[in-house]
């Protein structure tokens, strides 16, 4: 007996709840399940009239209420509950059927389902959903994985549940087989570390350095959400900085205590970048900024640390300087995504994902939590050539880049001065001059590789491994 | 039947061979053991002479070599091929006999191999051992983990072995429980990394800004060698860079690809330091730095980004430009063990270790790669106060790093001018900065996680988590 409802969702905490809506607002009719059936029950007093919802209380009752091939997804936590629900519902399921993941996987698992799904003739769809309650309400980013089959019936329904960009395309997209897509929003994460980051060495120096006032920095990232910085999180920014608290009457960010929290996805996009051989310095400081910012003790204990006390500019060097930061925060920006993009390519190629960046920008453009503006060019950029080495090989974004270097280095430099921290402009900046360097001084750090570990170089000159007898008369001899 | 050697070594490749020499020449008697027997005989052949050698051609006849209880050291590849040989011998121990690990092993396989033998009866002790070949042979830096009751016996073997402190004790001592040997050998491995990126950076600017020769250069580093950089590092830096290339003439710096390769350690250990939460951003800019320099097609397509040429100096600028560069180079070590060690603490604490820092600092004063005037100090600071919040803490590191931070700042403001990439140097004073500060931009962090995700918040002025409602009202609710 097969069941009418399109798709099922099971696990109806906020993210479960909201996307079963989303699917419901849309027309289709949506099974739902959860451990607890009082969950489900609510779900339907308060939102019943939005659509056709077959709400169950029994894993089998569930199964049965989906049409065939059935679309089955799960919306519970990462790593162990994941396991454990899919081994509830798959032996319940026939050959053909979709389990489809919505949670934060790692990749790395999704890969591992999609297999031993795969032999038992069930397709795993990994799909990665950003964009947070509000996104899975009205419309997020969905990154799906899994087979190009999976896609042909469920795309259909995520293309209709999905944030639409502006030019009204729908922001979903098959990112590739297996572990892709939950891939691709690890990433994606990583670079939301970095922007806030660069957003929050912003602040900082407008604060410390210009001796702007929290409205008057809100005011200043209003503005910038009117040019090529236009985002959400520059938008969000403007709104928690010109927020006052209602308690003490006080700026909210002042109120707020200044540790940053994480979930683990910026850490996993390091990890595996680390893996990858893909330099995202940028992601990292983020990672570790919030890290420190956690660590009391040593914070308290280095507090006595001597370093220079900033000194306020005047109203005209001040506005001078808001101006400079903004170059330095977009060409910070544009490091983050080269980088970035530069690990979903090598994602891509190790995995055989055969990934569209153009797309993955494309369908970034809204719905998630980094939707902005400049995404829309990005995708220009890889779709005008999907073998662009780089972002920072694109034509337009060098010059911006070109452009805003100046004040950029100003700002790192005036930064350093001052005893403003600013790990993520500065790691970019060395990044920058890093990759444009015609020669690094990794010569020597391989030279000494040699001298102390025999591990051998290479010579500009001459093909081949060599290695210098350095205990010895040293002369050069080849090793291959 | 027992036998007469106190220890046996299977693996005789350079490392394994180094080490079984060594303990021979120390008055031990060794057994030797290779999958191939070739590798034995010709160790016996050319070395017998130097103390007493069993040649044995298969696992039984080894361990039947070995007095009791058995020390059984192995040294062949990390990994499966470390996982196949405890197979192999294990079936042939006795409860109280020992396995030694004497390879890069990843302290979490040695956690594992740990746990399985002991429930065998057999001690696993993995143990770091740093100096490469040279010091295999003539006494390396050695750091042993597992059981106390192991350490008992082993211990003086090791201590014979080892390098020698200037003050004449031996570099070895009891790390701590399971995986403690090798997971410090790994931070040992991290910092190696960072040190030789920031030497790697100062050569850079000496090269592009104070317009030095690689001659001048090594002469510079040979003269700051005699101060507090005094170092194995900065000692085969002077000597690589003084070295012609007897091909061409030039330069042998020149003449290297700018390729710098790695082997994994350091990756290991910023991964590591990412799950335990500790910012090791100076370890994890030196991987990045070299896994960047070998993306050549991304090189290549950057050459073009338009950037400054640095201007050379004039002789007494660059004197002293070249002073400050040695302060910043010092500064910036000084943070890089500040980050090694916490790591160390952290990981100590997270797997009850109980690790000695002071120790730890001792045991790496000789012997091994990042062996430096310097450790010597940092025991100093951790035994004089074992809870010493970081080496930040430390009266005198803490002063010197405060005299040395205006030409720090210098340095990095003119590299950031002059398109010198100093990622190291530059994340190292942003880590001071950091943490320094007595208010970081991370508040602003949090509140944009509670308005995108209802991360919450912490607060200032109450005890407690909030949210506020930034979608309704934007009044406050408590959480918790």
């Amino acid at each position: 007996m097969s069941g009418t409802a399109q798709i099922g969702v099971t696990g109806l905490a906020v993210m479960g709840r909201n996307l079963a809506r989303n699917f419901a607002r849309n027309g289709y009719t949506v099974a739902l399940h959860n451990r607890t059936n009082a969950r489900t029950r609510e779900l339907v007093e308060s939102f019943g009239d939005e659509g056709s919802f077959v709400p169950t209380e029994s894993a089998e009752e569930f199964v049965a209420a989906l049409e065939r091939p059935r679309r089955l997804m799960i919306m519970v936590k990462a790593g162990a509950p994941t396991d454990a629900v899919i081994e509830e519902f798959a032996p319940l399921l026939e050959p053909g059927d979709q389990i489809i993941d919505g949670g934060n996987a790692h990749f790395e698992d999704t890969r591992r389902r999609e297999r031993e799904l795969r032999e038992r003739g069930i397709h795993f769809v990994g799909v990665g959903v950003s964009g947070g309650e509000e996104g899975a309400l009205h419309g997020p980013s969905i990154m799906p994985g899994g087979s190009p089959e999976s896609y042909d019936t469920l795309g259909p329904m995520l293309e209709r549940i999905a944030a639409k960009a502006p030019d009204g395309t729908p922001c979903t997209t098959h990112i590739g087989p297996d572990g892709a897509g939950h891939f691709v929003k690890m990433v994606h994460n990583g670079i939301e570390y970095a922007d806030m980051q660069l957003i929050a060495e912003a602040y900082h120096l407008l604060r410390s350095v210009a001796g702007y006032s929290p409205e008057k920095i809100a005011e200043t990232f209003r503005e910038w959400n009117t040019g090529r910085l236009d985002s959400y999180l520059i938008e969000i920014t403007a709104e928690v900085l010109a927020h006052t608290d209602p308690v003490t009457g006080k700026p909210f960010v002042d109120v707020v205590a200044d540790r940053a929290e994480q979930k683990g996805t910026g850490r996993w996009t390091v990890q595996i970048a680390l893996d990858l051989g893909v330099p995202v310095s940028g992601i990292a400081e983020a990672v570790f900024a919030r890290s420190l910012s956690g660590h009391i003790d040593l914070r308290e204990a280095s507090q006595s640390l001597p370093g220079p006390t900033p000194q306020p500019l005047d109203e005209a060097d001040a506005a001078r300087f808001a101006a400079q930061v903004e170059q330095a925060l977009y060409a910070s920006k544009i490091v983050s995504y080269t980088q970035g993009f530069h690990q979903i390519r090598a994602g891509g190629d190790t995995y055989d994902w055969n990934i569209d960046l153009g797309s993955v920008a494309a369908i970034w453009r809204a719905g998630c939590i980094i939707r902005a503006a400049f995404l829309d060019r990005i995708r220009t950029a890889f779709d005008a050539r999907a073998d662009l080495p780089s972002l920072l090989s694109d034509k337009q974004f060098a010059e911006e880049i070109g452009a805003a270097q100046d004040d950029w280095r100003a700002v790192v430099a005036t930064a350093a001065r001052q005893g403003v921290p600013t790990p993520g402009f500065s790691a970019a900046l060395a990044y920058y001059d890093a990759l444009r360097a015609r020669r690094l001084p990794a010569a020597l750090t391989q030279a000494q590789r040699d001298f102390f570990g025999a591990h051998t170089y290479r010579r500009t000159d001459r093909e081949g491994s060599f290695h210098t007898l350095w205990g010895g008369d040293r002369s050069e001899v080849g090793t291959g």
